[in-house]
């Protein structure tokens, strides 16, 4: 494969301390060079070296890859007349995720194949090079392998997801049973990760150790949906269990902080559903003051978030959780990345993945400046430009 | 010139209530002909008449195209780094509205040109088929005359903002006396309105009150920047000489709400800038409930909004200011089109313009349902597909 130098970058964002200033390592002036698909060298524009090919940024700043490590889209089904009823204020007669399953369940292959290309390009356009995504609508072992199997087509981040909720035709313990037996055993073999939604209504805390560590024994890594509709028990298990990351994050006691900044855990915030949801947003700020380290994730889902948007992730978290725009911009590369055990992403320094976008702003500061507004003028996965 | 027609509308939005259900005038499984720049039918995709070339929406749905009826696009000058700081609580020597006044006076026509194509274009691809522009970063009468120039070059919708801040070099009385004196001879010719930023501060009641009647007096129609930091008379004086529209109006007393509400005069609100600077945002519930007509609009501006996208601040309006998903797009598109005293735009009705954007979405809930992710698969101005 053939060396790609892109010149003349306004700031570049290495998130490498060695490689640049600040929390982002940042480089001005800079040029940045792929070959095979990492990142061969970074540096001031004018010592950087020759290649086959030039991209000329003209002024323009380059990031790595946004890294969206939760998001649930194998689905089938439209949920946006509950959504318009639910911001209006208006009753609606809504099965919520049962609507989905039952979507899903009926939908082809091709459908959902079809659909879930549809957002991961979607969110490609957006910047997105890495996104993480989860099975959780099938239910029933045939269907949830079948999700994972599809999710493996468009991505290495596959995370089980049976524990999404209880389906109605199941007894709370049977479907436990199922979930962390026969269903983790169909599953397993397609997944990367484990995941639980660890909330009143969905699995309590005994289901979520039993199914977290049925998982870890065949090989899967931990992920937790913790604490997104109240206080609860589930950031507590997933440090205790070493979980990559404790998801949502909303209601959090003292405790809790303590603990996943003392912990490996990643604490990843979703404000997306919370602006969705019109809901009061996590408390980044308390987070991050205590020392623990923050993602950012879409949590792109057709029920209570459906943006696939890591930029209008940032903007949001720039003004409703108060994270600098440079904290927001790391939570959503490095923080994502760190999220997902992975150093070979989310950042751009040699040896990295060549996973990197151009955006239509002199700064990264722009993502949260210009809410709303597509600046990603080029993405470039594995050193190929793809945008 | 040709006909187009668009077929397989799984939503065709007229505005028009005489064509279709309820506020949006919605047609089901329709179709629409565009020609010689204006919508020449609409109705029922199985009724469609023949036409020179014809566009499959593939049942995704149609809308107007957006009428941002408040912008400031002639500017130079960046201050991305303002915004960090604002938002991140640290202090930052800025000089405001000044800052981007002395960059914009030394910038050359050339580099205002290119900024103002660029945001213009990037408005367009996010729909918005009708914008207006303000001057006001000139503050002479020759840089007022250049930014009105220029602004006349990519819209009709050209305003006369003389009195936008009082630059340093004049006293309060000297300046308001050039606004509506030598300033106003000077800029008329160029421009379609004159608005005045009435504000604690800015222009007192007596200076909008005058600066309004000289500019009526030359022919301008009459626009106010009214209650926006805090409460005051913009808006009775906006009612009062019966201006197109008061824009901001998130300070308001009962008796402002009443006088909009009894009045041809439009509340134009733009949450981007409550967004973008962490302010409160209007009640819009407040105004609809009393019958005021409301606009939306995106005040895109390099000070305290930074976003061109309308998709947003159709968002924003439904998570923010609980307008429901429908009342908020009537509000960026007919609602616009009242703001500017147009009934040719901002409605799909035999007669008005072929300006109409196809939404990557079965239904225009999407534009609330989905923030931040672009939808927009296709723009039509004047009947001629633009993006
Ligand atoms: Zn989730
Ligand atoms: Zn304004």
């Amino acid at each position: 494969m053939s060396a790609v130098l892109v010149r003349n970058i306004s700031v570049l964002v290495t998130n490498s301390p060695e490689h640049g200033a600040g929390l982002l390592g940042v480089l001005a002036d800079a040029a940045l060079v792929a070959e095979d698909g990492r990142v061969a060298w970074v540096g001031p524009d004018a010592g950087a070296p020759a290649a086959d090919e030039a991209v000329d940024a003209a002024g323009r700043c380059v990031i790595p890859g946004f890294v969206d490590s939760h998001a649930h889209l194998v689905f089938a089904g439209d949920r946006s007349a509950e959504f318009a009823a639910r911001m209006s204020g208006r009753p609606y007669a809504a099965g919520g995720i049962r609507t989905t399953v039952a979507a899903t369940r009926s939908a082809t292959d091709e459908q959902l194949r079809a659909n879930l290309r549809r957002l991961v390009t979607e969110a490609l356009r957006q910047g997105t090079t890495t996104i993480e995504c989860k099975s959780g609508y099938g239910l029933t072992p045939a269907d949830e392998v079948r999700s994972l199997r599809l999710a493996r087509e468009v991505t290495d981040e596959v995370t089980y997801l049976g524990a999404h909720v209880v389906p109605p035709e199941y007894a709370y313990h049977e479907y436990v049973d199922l979930v962390r037996g026969a269903m983790l055993d169909a599953c397993a073999p397609y997944a990367k990760w484990v995941d639980v939604f660890c909330e009143r209504g969905a699995f309590d805390a005994d289901a979520t150790r039993e199914i977290l560590r049925a998982g870890a024994a065949r090989g899967l890594g931990l992920r937790v949906h913790a604490n997104q509709l109240g206080p609860g028990p589930g950031v507590r298990i997933a440090v205790e269990l070493r979980a990559a990351s404790a998801d949502h994050c909303t209601h959090l006691s003292d405790a809790d902080v303590d603990a996943l900044a003392a912990s490996d855990t990643v604490a990843t915030l979703l404000p997306g559903v919370e602006f969705s949801t019109r809901s009061p947003y996590p408390d980044a700020r308390r987070l991050l003051d205590a020392g623990a380290t923050v993602a950012l994730a879409s949590d792109c889902n057709p029920g209570s978030c459906y943006t696939s948007s890591m930029p209008f992730c940032v903007a949001l978290a720039v003004r409703e959780m108060r994270m600098t725009p440079e904290e927001a911009l790391w939570a959503a590369t490095a923080g994502g990345a760190r999220a997902l055990r992975r150093d070979d992403v989310g950042r751009l320094a040699p040896g990295a993945r060549a996973d990197f976008v151009l955006l239509d702003a002199p700064n990264p500061i722009y993502l949260a400046y210009r809410p709303g507004v597509p600046l990603v003028a080029g993405v470039w996965k594995d050193g190929i430009r793809v945008v």
